[in-house]
């Protein structure tokens, strides 16, 4: 019997009805004969009413503690969907993380699953049970409830189909599958049947909510055959593959972007081995997270360094940024808040240099200055004025053709067409 | 340093300002040299919160999983607290059950402590931490979550209290101590000092819902010092002993009632031996508690036969003696649901008859008649019409002068005086 793991987040199990709502699918998924281990997320609202909670006792409360609070908010959901498997006469068994038993590291808020016994939930399958198991949560070895950070439930569910050897690992959702862009900007955004994990990473690393990153890479590496399906309605989703079927595959994905971006640039630094480490040690002591880096090419003995920060760490960043030019003797401080990170992704682009062409004289028909360009293999990606987001995604989405389903071939001739008419 | 296991119930964690209320005093307390061990309660509300989502889901839940969904009211509470301690600088650290590890039989839902290793816990008092647990819930030997059901929490403390060999246990509820009589119907009712844990068991059982049963029953096993505190106001709430002190004892340690009661009786039972047995065998097949039984001398070679039960039960018991009735012969079946039963308790009424005759004459002088009497070595209850328990409460309080502090001496006297008041 297929045994398949699923996966529903906090709104696909928001309220008592909803909750019945999964019953009734996972009871016929059961009556076909799949053999079923369904992760859930806390009931939508939980897990900011715990956390409201937590700050009204102390705004810096211990992240040891977070854990313990806000672990409960899994733990009621596994209690009530089996419940509700009894009510449809299912034979169901809920685990906590720590039930179960999954083994993470201690960093509290944002484990990482070192390993899983799943014996008593194999024990459970075995006589057809249906095991209900809450995500985002495990334990150390010292027995203290950890969390896996926000989305870890995806996280659960495919280290646990990864663990259990599942035929796959559906991860239920409020779309119905992962789109060529944003739909709310995009109108003619298209679903897609399939798409490479290294697509969905740089997707899901970019700001596409579908999928948390590091269920993606669990995915990859465990080799688990991953699905993106809507808990609302029936269809097939978005299968993430582990293979490259040449001619089907299309060039590009899709395109991604995130608001949330902000750039800095130190100008005239003495271009000497050592000064990046320096700019960035410093700016890594204060847990900030960079993004891109770019280093223009040195003039007159000084080079030029920009990157991106979060936009809500871009104060602090910046501050360090001013001291750290005094120290090197450079020249000035540079920044802006309202960057967007616009993104194009396809593992099909690794053999075609008319990509980049096609984006950048995309953005140029449409007047839209590119303040920074960053690539990757599967993977470019361009900053703009926050303000430029909507119309360089729809004038991107529309240069590459997406709106139809595109395969390398048919994209060869598209990207002719944009380079043509750029041409004139 | 002292070792001192505290016990907040719901309503003294209702709000975060409460939670806040009861970090000050235990941050007090630490600070006064004491080591402590806290277990509270969930939230008040927050229990019958998650019972409310599991009736949405199905009235008939399974036991297992009420106990994983409801255990998170208590762990919600020792996060937030443990917050609340570091947030004055206290080094504290949560426990749910299971950490502890307080293990249980696997009845869910009125578990039984079979065992504690307390090992973590006291390595962490050894370090001057304050221990934060969870009460009213353990784990089985398979590691499934149980419950001990409602109060269990008293039974938490306890039995900490008792692994721990700490010198006090602490219950902080929203009453000062134990009294005399119920306030609300006897203005004059005294709180008591000390009582004995023979004392509290019969007063417990009977109503008074100070202290669940079993947690006094544990203090009593184990030899806890037992206290009862209010959480709202200072003061030294109520000891229960474990040594009567001759004669600082009161002779009567205070009047229960409880209002639930209903009568059976069966009448013109032939007086043959194992009667008795076939009647209570079918009552306790159905799974009905009774409480009271009176049987009475046989005349003509019958008997009759009278005992009471929970007044939610009576109709389902009083179909049971119908039948019963027709296999056994018996002349008649009678009943009344409207009983009510009133206690006199205390140790020192071991020694002393005069008490059932100043009772029953209290009774007497107010009109009210007895429908039903039993006795033990420390408590004689009588059953009376519901209508008369203020009427009757407040008439033998006053009959054996609880008002003031009375020693035997003082009350043999006023024995006495009522005794000569009845014999005019």
């Amino acid at each position: 019997m297929p045994l398949i793991v699923e996966k529903y987040g906090g709104t696909s199990v928001g309220t008592t009805e909803r909750i019945h709502a999964v019953a009734d699918r996972v009871t016929r998924a059961h009556q076909a004969g799949e053999d079923l281990v369904v992760v859930v997320s806390a009931m939508a609202g939980e897990t900011n009413r715990l956390l409201d909670l937590a700050r009204a006792i102390d705004p810096k409360a211990d992240a040891r503690e977070i854990d313990v609070l806000v672990s409960t908010g899994e733990q009621v959901t596994i209690a009530l969907l089996t419940m509700a498997l009894h009510n449809r006469q299912i034979e169901a068994r809920s685990y906590t993380g720590g039930q179960v038993r999954i083994l993470t590291d201690n960093v509290h808020g944002k484990a990482r699953i070192l390993d899983i016994d799943a014996d008593s939930v194999r024990a459970d399958i075995a006589q057809r049970n249906v095991v209900v198991i809450a995500g985002f949560q495990g334990v150390d070895e010292s027995g203290n409830i950890t969390t896996l950070g926000r989305g870890g439930s995806d996280t659960t569910a495919v280290a646990m189909a990864a663990a259990l050897q599942a035929d796959e690992c559906r991860i239920y959702t409020d779309v119905d599958g992962v789109y060529t862009a944003d739909p709310a900007i995009v109108p003619e955004a298209r679903r897609l049947d399939h798409i490479t994990v290294e697509e969905m990473l740089e997707l899901s690393s970019l700001g596409a909510k579908v999928l948390q990153t590091r269920s993606v890479e669990f995915a990859g590496k465990y080799k688990v055959p991953l699905r993106v399906v809507s808990s609302f309605e029936d269809g097939p989703g978005t299968l993430i593959t582990h293979e490259v079927k040449d001619m089907e595959q299309p060039l590009i994905a899709g395109i991604a972007y995130n608001r949330n971006e902000a750039k800095l640039t130190i100008r005239g630094i003495p271009d000497q081995p050592g000064v990046a480490s320096k700019i960035f040690g410093r700016i890594s002591q204060a847990h900030l997270n960079v993004d891109m880096i770019i280093q223009n090419v040195a003039q007159d003995d000084t080079t030029d360094l920009t990157f991106t920060v979060n936009r809500s760490e871009y104060a602090d960043a910046r501050k360090i940024l001013d001291s750290v030019a005094v120290d090197l003797g450079a020249r000035e401080v540079a920044g802006d808040d309202q960057l967007a990170k616009i993104s194009v992704v396809g593992v099909g682009m690794r053999s075609h240099a008319g990509i980049a062409t096609t984006m950048f004289e995309a953005m140029a028909t449409e007047g839209i200055n590119i303040e920074l360009i960053s690539t990757s293999e599967i993977k470019i990606s361009i900053g703009v004025a926050d303000r430029y987001v909507e119309l360089a995604v729809r004038a991107l989405h529309k240069a590459f053709g997406l709106e139809v389903n595109t395969t390398e071939e048919s994209l060869d001739s598209a990207i002719a067409v944009q380079a043509a008419q750029t041409d004139r």
